[in-house]
């Protein structure tokens, strides 16, 4: 009997280390479909799948799991090419930053298809399959924003993947959640880092940055084309996130420049208590994680 | 013969710490005073010190190192109260954030005092001396800021217990770039990490923040009435990074808005690539820490 089949398009550093994850999950083979030469070279040094190919489409026919791993245009520009060789009854997922953009295109799927959009709340500040790492993944968030057709046996079989490979807990919610939550504690992280490392005092400062400096700047250094996609495909959301983060900041800066200690001393009082008071809740680990 | 001593005023987390880390230094007793019994006992019983007392007004004739490690205002109060107590020829030190305001308050010493103003770039996102370890310098970033009246020889006492403490190096500047350059790696990065835990949905994110979330706030646990003090002291220089800051994040919110991809993605290269290139700069080590 033919052993099931994962197929894993795209082994940049997320597919790439997602593909080595899965090696040994029950009992299916994880095929990692790949582009580039150098890229399937790398991938057959590191056995980074069981078998790695260039020909997504004579593959797509006999997975019954795919995950897409490539930037969010080409999950997108794939899922319009490849919508009628899905296996019918298969289960297709993704795994980037925004969510609403990519279930709207899922919706060319022929019926039969499952589609289950889910995001990995890992990474790095580097990327491609040298990076990769089969352990990324270990206590991290893992994202599902499962469609109107999602089955309760293809949530069941994300749930035991995400299990094999080791991620922390696995939270369900809608897209637009999704990319509202991801606008906050992602994508404004990285306007942030950016935004910081473009002050004319980066090359000056070196011996006077501590932890707090490397710590915001270290996801400064991103792709840019990814990011520019990720950013615009969720433009409604990241600006509204964004512009509050403008407002609070500007404030902070009039209370310093006024000189006005008692009220920025209750601004800080009240930030610095809600920070501890998150500490608190994450250590406690009860009931943080509710299904939204 | 008697030991010379070394005068620790404040034993928090950094007092404490520095206390911890400098036993056993040359020929030097290490004494900690500090003000409540609590931290007395705790310091006792931790040996943060070879002694501990709370009389520093007594300690303070003998003491030929004073190192001042209270928050700012407490420095400049106790400078202006202890002027004629302290040993002529000793050399006395802070560790504050803040360098021109302590250094214009050390004016009001006489002129046989060494005043030098010191400030170790290590901290943690806790204070007190429950959380004071004699590690915590280690490969940091030691910076003194010498006033008119330095000495060599007090200057190379420093570098000495600065390499007993095993920071990685130490920086000589001036009080003003200090403080131009600690408004931008240190303090706007807690303008930021307040600013980020002020948001509605902090306690909705769960679940959602991976690292650069996590890093990003981590210090807005802060000490309110500390960081009052750090910010209105050095609130021009704060001021007109904070400024910049909100200006440069509010051209990605353009860019973003307007769904200007050529705009946005050409901005993110820029910071991307410099990001990467002091990476690269601090991996090579070399000529990193110019003296200013």
């Amino acid at each position: 009997m033919e052993r099931k089949r994962i197929l894993v398009v795209g082994l940049g550093l997320i597919g790439a280390s997602l593909s080595m994850a899965l090696q040994g999950f029950e009992d299916y083979e994880v095929v990692g479909a790949v582009r580039s030469r150098s890229t399937y070279d790398k991938a057959v040094a590191k056995r980074a799948a069981d078998r790695v190919t260039f020909d997504h489409a004579a593959e797509l026919p006999g997975a019954d799991v795919v995950i897409l791993c490539q930037d969010p245009a080409g999950i997108i520009g794939f899922l319009r090419d490849n919508r009628e060789r899905f296996k019918p009854g298969c289960l297709v997922c993704d795994v980037c930053g925004v969510k609403t953009a990519v279930m709207r295109a899922a919706e060319c799927l022929p019926d039969s298809v499952d589609f289950i959009g889910c995001h990995p709340m890992a990474g790095k500040e580097v990327s491609g399959i040298d990076n990769a790492e089969g352990t990324l993944f270990r206590n991290t968030h893992f994202i599902v924003t499962p469609g109107p057709r999602a089955t309760p046996e293809h949530l069941d079989l994300l749930h035991r993947m995400a299990d094999w490979c080791q991620f922390g807990d696995v939270i369900e919610t809608t897209p637009e959640r999704h990319d509202e939550m991801i606008a906050y504690t992602s994508q404004m992280m990285h306007v942030i880092a950016v935004s910081v490392c473009d002050n004319e005092e980066l090359f000056s400062c070196m011996g006077f940055e501590g932890g707090s400096f490397r710590d915001c700047t270290r996801v400064a250094a991103l792709d840019p084309a990814m990011w520019t996609q990720l950013f615009t495909l969720n433009a409604p959301a990241l600006s509204k996130m964004v512009s509050e983060l403008e407002a609070r900041i500007h404030q902070y800066r009039t209370a310093i420049e006024s000189n006005d200690r008692e009220t920025l001393r209750t601004m800080l009082a009240h930030a610095s208590d809600r920070k501890k008071q998150i500490n608190l809740e994450r250590a406690r680990g009860d009931d943080v994680h509710p299904k939204f």
